[in-house]
């Protein structure tokens, strides 16, 4: 029948049809799915596309709250933060006891934190007992644990002592002591640790999930390989959205109006930020007035600091995102980027200073832009990677340092360069 | 002692302390590590901080080949693929056989598909044997298996025909058939199946595990989630580099020449662009030499121009890459854009007229600055969306559409839009 052909799907597909039904049609699915089936669902239910709100509305609140009990607690979580405080209230309150009460804890932890996407249905057992007891308790506890493939060990105070993979466990002799087969150098992050790192620390060391500790090294959590592939999505559109300036990646605006919402903070700061240029370049009239030739290599001018700019800010948010420059001494860094903008200055430079001389036959106009070229991108270079470098120790993330913004501030450093040389040497342009 | 210490460390730490040394140093632990052993360590060598052609011209020929053939064969792949093709061939030779067979088979996918990422240690059993004989083939094949949490069920053709967790097998009752307890609805991904595809399923379905075929369902390998998180880092890379138009962001440069290279092919292109729009604005020179001011107001509108382009640029190219443009009718994406640059236009260009009017006091330049940017952001962002999704259609990286090249085109147009209203608005403006 239906229900089973229904069932037989992929929570993922299962998820993905119920996405695309009506409201009526959703109703039917909430009659002829248990609360732990429709748990299942739940869980693989795109955030960014539905609004838990509204869904969660349309069910029985009973049913609603018997659903979330039988989710992973950190789905759960996920589902809860969408709420108002006082439904998440009410949905705790009639809730399983033990469920409600594991997250009630994990509502705590702050955004972007390990304890934020950590979840509580983990195996914990202890080291004085035999590999076949562990099998047992792991056999038992299977259907309510979210990952059986690590089996951690606690002391009597809950404090990890270690872990065994259940790929050892089962290649284990059965009357072994889990003490002697366990890894005691096990590996876990702090409950306040940065998403980022548990994620740069899931990449390095190839683990399928990560425990999380407390100060006290007490057990709190699990952090799963399948979340932190979703920290990873998010992270990734995160700094890519920055460097773009926009508000947020993560979700397609279905209308004009609410895409534009987004991309409209950065616009208007910019327009800001690009009526100062027009005020220094008004600054320079006079100049202008003589030479009105110079006008054309405007865009030219401050197009290369852009791009030289957004290309160094790139090169160190990306390092900074995948822990490469964590490794490196700061001196070193802004020496290399500082011989990086002088060779691809010089190059610029000398290129333009032939086109021009080539194309307008004027020699001082030629050496002009040039050199202007060459100081500009010096400058533009060192800019794009220092400030995103001084963020990143004032603890602010680099990439709020964007792509437009560091566009726009060489476009200032490119007119002061390029103004302040015209008018310093006018006498051989005109 | 010290051996069994080092040994006890993950092999990602091992590989660490190994790449700080020096090469007598490592000279030593080729010594007293055991081929197996070094090839754990090799599996955790990161390919941007390694010469990988350097580190096994030090060692023995044959305990590197050894070494080789006890690696993971997509692992062993990516190390050989950095050799030049006589090397690789005299490692095959001297390989173990069966090993090199493997290596051969997986040399010949092209990168960037699931062929190139796919490694062949997987557990295949038939569907016609209980559950105690399929744990019994496990534990025999654990050591060698890159995973042992999924086993793959295939019929006497070797095509696949169904799954098995270990966590479902481990719950299954001793003498039940594999037959009836494996899921035959599996989800497998085709050899030539683009990688970033494949992340995109395993995104989706939580697995730990994806298995490779071929056209007619032979199961050829399986790809793991550890792969496939350095997949998406390397994708997210690829991205993040060409929005900012650099040759390739994956690895740190050590020195500025290498850096420099990196970042000249995309700077010498645009600025023979950047030239151009020069050129562009020197036919406007008649109407610059009448109305000077208009000078002013050229970075500034050139700029938003290229802020709008980068953000519909992005949304479009991370649309694509998460897979969510995918869902979404072409038409309907164009024409949020156009309402998105609709809206921005009007919003920024009403902001901007009045500036201009209270701060130079002219009403027809403020109206004229207003009308340009109106007119400039709704062309900017549809070449921005249109671009990335015109390239898509042509199955080329949308990526490539890169954020410098969007903003000079935008330039260009912004450049033709400002000087072509002034021109025929001339009258109103001296
Ligand atoms: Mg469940
Ligand atoms: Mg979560
Ligand atoms: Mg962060
Ligand atoms: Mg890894
Ligand atoms: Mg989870
Ligand atoms: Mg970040
Ligand atoms: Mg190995
Ligand atoms: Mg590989
Ligand atoms: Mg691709
Ligand atoms: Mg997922
Ligand atoms: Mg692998
Ligand atoms: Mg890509
Ligand atoms: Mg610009």
């Amino acid at each position: 029948d239906f229900r089973a052909e229904f069932l037989d799907l992929h929570p993922y597909d299962q998820a993905e049809f119920f996405s695309e039904l009506e409201d009526e049609d959703r109703a039917k699915v909430y009659n002829f799915l248990s609360p732990e089936e429709m748990a299942d669902l739940f869980e693989n239910l795109e955030a960014d596309e539905e609004d838990f709100k509204d869904v969660l509305a349309q069910m029985n609140p009973n049913y609603a709250a018997d659903m979330l009990s039988n989710m992973y607690a950190d789905d759960a979580v996920d589902v809860l933060n969408e709420l108002d405080k006082d439904q998440v209230a009410s949905y705790l309150t009639i809730m399983d006891e033990e469920a409600a009460q594991e997250i009630k804890d994990l509502l705590h932890y702050e955004e972007y934190t390990a304890g934020s996407i950590m979840t509580t249905e983990f195996i914990a057992i202890s080291a004085n007992q035999t590999v076949r007891s562990a099998m047992y308790i792991l056999k038992k506890e299977a259907p309510r644990a979210e990952t059986i493939y690590y089996i951690f060990v606690v002391d009597e105070e809950k404090r990890l002592a270690g872990v065994i993979s259940l790929r050892d466990l089962i290649v284990a002799d059965d009357e072994t002591m889990i003490g002697e087969v366990m890894n005691d150098r096990v590996v876990s992050v702090s409950v306040g640790e940065d998403q980022e790192e548990v994620a740069r620390m899931m990449r390095d060391y190839n683990f399928l999930a990560l425990p999380v500790v407390d100060f006290q090294n007490h057990l709190l959590g699990i952090i799963t390989v399948d979340d932190i592939i979703d920290v990873m999505e998010e992270e990734a559109s995160d700094d890519y959205s920055k460097l773009a300036g926009i508000a947020d990646l993560d979700t397609v605006d279905r209308n004009p109006l609410a895409a534009a919402k987004k991309r409209l903070p950065w616009l208007i700061i910019l327009l800001f930020l690009g009526m100062f240029t027009a005020s220094l370049i008004g600054r320079f009239e006079e100049t202008l007035d003589q030479v009105a030739i110079l006008a054309v290599f405007i865009p030219l001018i401050a197009g290369m600091a852009g791009n030289t700019g957004t290309q160094a800010l790139a090169v160190a948010v990306r390092g900074i995102a995948t822990g490469d420059l964590e490794k490196e001494n700061k001196w070193s860094i802004i020496l290399r980027e500082a011989g990086t903008g002088l060779i691809t200055g010089a190059v610029c430079g000398i290129l333009v200073a032939f086109v021009v001389y080539f194309w307008k036959g004027e020699f001082f106009l030629g050496v002009l832009v040039g050199i202007s070229i060459f100081v500009t991108l010096i400058f533009a270079t060192l800019a794009g990677s220092l400030v995103p470098l001084l963020m990143h120790r004032l603890k602010i993330d680099p990439a709020v340092a964007s792509g437009p913004f560091i566009t726009t501030i060489n476009d200032i450093i490119s007119i002061l360069i390029y103004f302040g040389i015209a008018t310093a040497f006018m006498s051989y342009l005109i």
